[in-house]
């Protein structure tokens, strides 16, 4: 429950950068999650929380109950305010379009409200919730956090999406894939390191964590653990993404992804994969 | 100047979508722009405005002086406070490097401040500039002008800008293009469809002007002009873009561009483009 009237919803996905920053400010945010249930992946498994705290997992139709430990669990519920947190795991599925009609997540529902996008979530997040504000007072600075949001989620993401680099794979050819990525990447990452420069201190903008940050944590390790880019003329991003692993309610949502029961392979560029 | 203190430039293309959505929302905050030099074209022409309002001309080494009209020029001398519109006309100038590292239109220099990226400049400027609010006062409407605009920014602009639709014909075959633009716009208009039906009203999100609707107008500008987009099956979408077309204040822009002295069909994907 966001608050005593109201229930909150994540629509999320446990590979999808834009789904993680928006559970980091949430987590920031004093907005901690319990996991719900996740649907269908490529048609190929299931696998979904039950009430009684089971890991469900179906196998191409072989079903398989595991308890979820305590630690596990516990890493969900917190303290504060509470949101259910949806995985949906296929772009398009039926779940996501009621609440997103570009089919992708994240989507928020919270009480009547439906927000889709993680850019649209935090702006309104911020509003509705400023609790651990995500932008900073200073107009100067708050502007080179909204330059770093925007580079990542209109120049870098929409080109390096996994739909679009298979896209690319499929219409150019396989080999294509990952260096298509790189360039992409990479010319975010010119632009990024030089915006940054003089305005970065423990992290993006500054010893604070703002929205900067939540944009270029789960893009760098996209770019380095997804698509294998060399970092070393990047040297200013790379003591940020070393930061961000050190920083508690980062791993937090590192770790979540890794421990996800799916089909990283399909996220991985790095290695050659199945037909 | 933008105030008593702050000198204000704008660095735009007549052409770009992002550009011209800003330059209506500084015209809608009452902040007019002289034009003041155009440079580079791809190395073919070079087109600035003289102190003494001359418009020179230099396409492959003959120089062309010519009055500007003074009908043209009252077009960018309005009323109220003033900005100096720079036209930069290749993506990655020297002149554009110096205030956007991403090379790209638009960026807006107010006094010390520089902001690069349509989106983060009107977030900047809703704050500085609170007169004619880009953003409805109710909460559930802004999340709609804000899913707008990320839909367009991240969705589809990134996905149809021109260098990205060139590189998909160098890449794939120039008969891709088209089709290439056609699919993404398309699926973007199938989300903005659904999602504006119970929002829209004169525009995008009622009877006032607001933030998405500056995102929409160039979008279906360029679906309709420059990738012949078959409109058919978004009726609302086509009324607001006929709306856009009726409006005093859209139309300024929309007329801007096609007054200015570039070759436009670099940026048309209709016809058949010289090699």
């Amino acid at each position: 429950m966001a608050d005593g009237n109201q229930e909150m919803k994540l629509y999320s996905h446990p590979m999808s950068s834009c789904s993680r920053r928006v559970r980091l400010a949430l987590n920031l945010k004093g907005l901690s999650s319990i996991p719900s249930f996740c649907i269908r992946f490529h048609s190929k498994f299931l696998t979904y929380i039950t009430e009684s705290h089971f890991l469900v997992t179906e196998i191409r139709s072989r079903i398989c109950y595991e308890p979820v430990l305590k630690t596990n669990l516990s890493m969900y519920v917190i303290s504060g305010l509470k949101y259910d947190c949806i995985n949906i795991l296929s772009i398009g599925d039926p779940e996501i379009l009621k609440v997103n009609p570009m089919g992708f997540v994240p989507a928020l529902v919270d009480g009547t409200t439906v927000v889709a996008d993680s850019y649209a979530i935090f702006l309104y997040l911020e509003e509705k919730y400023p609790q651990h504000a995500l932008l900073p007072q200073d107009i100067m600075k708050k502007s080179i956090n909204y330059q770093v949001a925007s580079i990542v989620s209109s120049s870098i993401q929409p080109l390096q999406n996994t739909s679009l680099v298979h896209s690319i794979g499929e219409i150019v050819s396989p080999d294509e894939k990952l260096p298509w990525a790189q360039y992409h990447i990479r010319k975010g990452f010119i632009a990024l390191e030089k915006l940054l420069a003089n305005h970065a201190g423990k992290y993006a903008t500054g010893d604070e964590i703002y929205l900067a940050d939540l944009y270029l944590a789960f893009q760098l390790d996209n770019a380095i653990n997804r698509f294998n880019l060399d970092m070393t003329e990047f040297p200013l991003l790379l003591k940020l993404h070393k930061m961000y692993h050190q920083t508690p309610s980062f791993q937090q949502i590192f770790t979540e992804s890794l421990e996800q029961n799916i089909d990283k392979s399909l996220f991985n560029f790095t290695k050659p994969q199945e037909a």
